[in-house]
């Protein structure tokens, strides 16, 4: 049993984590944070939440936190840089769901968030937290920076491509219309994230520039193993009129190599002895609701064209894409099952 | 050709204000204010407006308003009352559709508005803008209070009972269930407003008081010319994740002659010249989608039990329940045809 | 480790049932069956399953069921009285999700349902599966007729009122307006089930007469020891555009000795052990998403006037109001931990 | 005044067409057929045409039909052919909402609906209704095929880069990623459509081809006079939660002429003249609820890259993809303002 401390408990990616931390079987939350909640009981926040446990909001409180073993950060970006540092000095591991330990360029990061990056020693022994490709170093790990919910998609809808030793596709070529549920957005008042301007809509955003674009990149460069080549690649989000769910629709040209190879056979081995990663039967279709509330990703393969491929990736942005891996990332660390505290099944409908 | 001005163009009675007038064949919308937009397009903020109108906020100019005939406030509770005087007496006739005109009680508008009436000259000469019942003094009016969307519905779902020369129900054993579509919350950031607090979600809400309530007493009262015998109504309002939309479920006992009356009937010819008010045959079940867009409220009773009436009723609140209303009302008060500019038909589906 | 049989596994009550007891610790469902699908594999069908079980429908055997400890059936009403005779003779428990063993009057059942009863001597031995309410006898019960979804919310919203020794409330004033998601209806190729004709809509139906209102008037008799008293009560549903989550608004007219008694404190008390039934603080707003996924039911109460009490309560309807409670009855019926298999939290937002 | 037809009023097309022409200055609807509704009034099965008609459906009748001055079919594929000729030979126009005439490729007809052409000379003579590109054909036209939804928005978010005289772009690497609204699914009762299977969920369907796919590929030849270079693009249609709205993501890359050319007054000078075509200025972001009810189509470019270029495009899939575009035909046919009947503002929110 270890103890957990979560900073910023009263977002979105807050109250996932203490759904599913509530229920893991090797861990207790301690303690809770949050500017503006202190002393509130979160019960009174999450109804949800009412007759599975007593905490409080209470203050961030580093002599706290460094009690802990492990403290998750579920802030806005650049908060948990300015702690990572002290909470290693004791022994207590990090676990960031935002930005601050995604990007290993600091001018990337600078120029993204607009913010100067209070740690940059901690960043380099970072490691990036997309579990399946980075599963070893993620068990050594005192710092982790937990993956956005698109770059999540890309990665695993990729990598099997990417990792294997032949050219299988062309780089530049790689377009990915990504759609995402309204949480995504996180949990705040804002005039964009009401009802009445979402529902029964759908559109584009950040056209012009989204702050996954260059984990994107960063990501696919470590993956391949090749950099500069994925600068072209386009990156388009849309805001889909409901509440959970990512679906990434990816489209790659083929190299001759790669037409002439069973991709189907190439990603069932690659995600073989994956059990959050699945990869769908060639003629299926996945649906976001047959991810609702699970940590797990499905894929499916088209060749509409012979030198064409589309992947359809789907996940939980709240879960896969964020609180689920990050306890995922947790349970490497300390040694546990990789699935405790995960085993649930999707609501559907 | 009148001249039109709308001071708060920015929120949703505003827009629908827009919708309606732009497309009215008596009007001309001169001038559209908001404190925090001025100089701004209207259809970069509202994109639907592209291509049917140059028109740009302004700030609100006493001098420039006075100009028009008619000046609608769809503005917060409050605003309207500071500049109704100074437009009566430029000649230019004023509709609220905020509460400022609704209630001639002014303890009950200071209780529940938490604000010091500033005109109560001008609110004793105002007319309460509930058109089918009001029309000859709307005629006359220079200041119209337009209704609150909840009341709309029960007053139009009850005033045959009452307009009857017989007792036919029990005023105190009135019990009002309501819906509402999120639009009715307005257009502004409010985190209790937002799409993943709203969604897939059901919840009743103002349950310890609704303002709605006094304005309801006060009108069922004028209605029946029965005072005191309305305090006991229960008034209970509930969310509901569907943008536009109201539907009230109205549950009143009969007396026994009300009992031996055919209602049915009684409905039927008291709306027989009503083109707005549609009682709908008596195995009907009204749905809020049937008059979305449209100035249309919709009836249908039940008896299941003998002693016992159902009144269900529809409308769209930002129509009927608001600028369709509005724009109702202006019609009688310049003499236009009643239904100019409101003949649109319901968007199914 | 019992095995566990499902009759009727493609709609939603049946696919529920899955999702609890894949994950239920003491039991392994062995049995699957399906009139239109024997031979596909269920995730197929349900692909939030993937991953989860390799199991195929099949066709209904009785030779295999009775193997089983106990069946569940997720069918359409009728099926069960068909077959429960063999299953008891065999030694095997029935669960029935639909209306076979809910009704004790035949003669409502014939009227309502349109079946004559088969089994007319199983019936008057089952048991009715309102937990809370039945719990010793549905741990001695071959036959358990789970409660349908609305009159889980009004027995457990009216109970503690009469279960009182002294009468708080006027029976005959009762009025139940209830709302839920569409789940309810099932998953079936119909009109008016389909997205366009529900989604951003709200409407009552049934308002002529529904199937839960003589389970809800026999129920309340045999809660409250008294017959006759509450055939007046008035139940109308209404369609709400969610997925899952029921709300139901009970009004009732308090006696005097109910005016003076602390109500909250009754139902606190009334409910102290139950894990499944919370009692809100009085100031609460309950709302259907704290309880997504979850077997949980909320109640809270408001006096909006001396005399009248207002009952809020909401669960979900494919959970507490059916697959849910049928589970919580199994445990019971074997000697499970209570909770086993229903400890998820509910999915918010 | 001409006199209209419908033939297959139960549909969303048919009652959308219903909305327009019950409000079109220039007609009168005097039939409206179906197979299974005859004799029941048509605002009894849409009730938001209480008080704006009292039409009944009938049965097909081509005496009758025969006197209208034009018919609409808003029937399944394989109806209008049927009767094409007849009508054509009393003088009466049709204008088909299916596909019956939408290919002039007999083969790829028969391959992808299935159905063996019954009226090939009449098809030859038909007019393709894509009313901004073939205008003049249209005023001229006996039978006009009226475009499917999908392929209005890709024709019109690509015509003029194909209209120019300079090669813009490389037609093989057109993607278009399209996403629609559940109401282009139609009005029938299928299990796929139910409520509970589509809200909160979003995926790809008919990624394995789709029969818009032949209609965009042969209209895209004769918009650019090219064959033969279109087969290779990309069609992957998504389902959103939404009732109305469908918003194509159209990727090309660019030639280097493309590269150095004015697009956005390219598209803004080719489309000056149209006032159902709104080319949005660079930095906008369209959204469908901006056309939600209205006869428009909105576009806006972006370049994400120097060599690629994105074109959103925005309709309401009932209005401008169906009914909206079929009544814009008929106004041509006839010599009306072509506009008339069409001036709606989009409903928002």
């Amino acid at each position: 049993m270890i103890s957990v401390g979560i900073v910023g408990g009263t977002g979105y990616t807050g109250v996932e984590l203490l759904r599913l931390l509530l229920r893991h079987p090797d861990v207790q939350v301690s303690v809770l944070t949050s500017r503006t909640e202190a002393g509130k009981r979160v019960d009174d926040m999450f109804p949800s939440l009412r007759g599975h446990t007593d905490l409080q909001f209470s203050d961030l409180d580093m002599n706290v936190l460094k009690h802990c073993d492990v403290v998750f950060f579920a802030t806005p970006h650049g908060v948990a840089m300015k702690h990572a540092a002290e909470l290693v000095a004791a022994n207590t591991k990090v676990i960031d769901l935002a930005a601050d330990f995604r990007l290993q360029n600091l001018q990337q990061f600078e120029k993204w968030y607009g913010l100067e990056h209070s740690c940059p020693d901690i960043l380099t022994e970072s490691v990036y937290g997309l579990t399946e490709l980075n599963r070893e170093k993620i068990k050594q790990a005192k710092v982790v920076g937990n993956p956005g919910c698109y770059p999540t998609t890309v990665q695993l809808g990729l990598a099997p491509l990417f990792k294997s030793e032949q050219e299988l596709v062309k780089p530049a070529s790689i377009i990915i219309d990504a759609k995402s549920g309204v949480s995504g957005a996180g949990r705040k008042a804002s005039l964009g994230m009401i009802y009445s301007e979402n529902a029964d809509n759908f559109k584009a955003y950040g056209v012009a520039g989204h702050r996954h674009h260059p984990e994107i990149v960063e990501a696919l460069e470590n993956i391949s193993g090749q950099s500069g080549v994925f600068d072209q690649i386009l990156f388009i989000p849309h805001l889909v009129p409901m509440i959970r769910g990512m679906f990434s629709t990816i489209y790659v040209d083929l190299t001759e190599q790669g037409q002439n190879t069973d991709l189907q056979s190439l990603y069932e081995i690659f995600y073989a002895d994956e059990q959050f990663v699945d990869v769908m039967p060639s003629s299926s279709s996945p649906e976001t609701r047959s991810v609702r509330g699970a940590n797990q990703l499905r894929i499916a393969l088209y060749k509409p064209q012979p030198t064409k491929l589309v992947i359809l990736v789907v996940q939980d942005n709240l879960v896969k894409g964020a609180a689920g891996q990050a306890v995922q990332n947790m349970n490497l660390m300390f040694g546990f099952a990789e699935n405790a505290g995960l085993t649930g099944i999707g609501l559907l409908p």
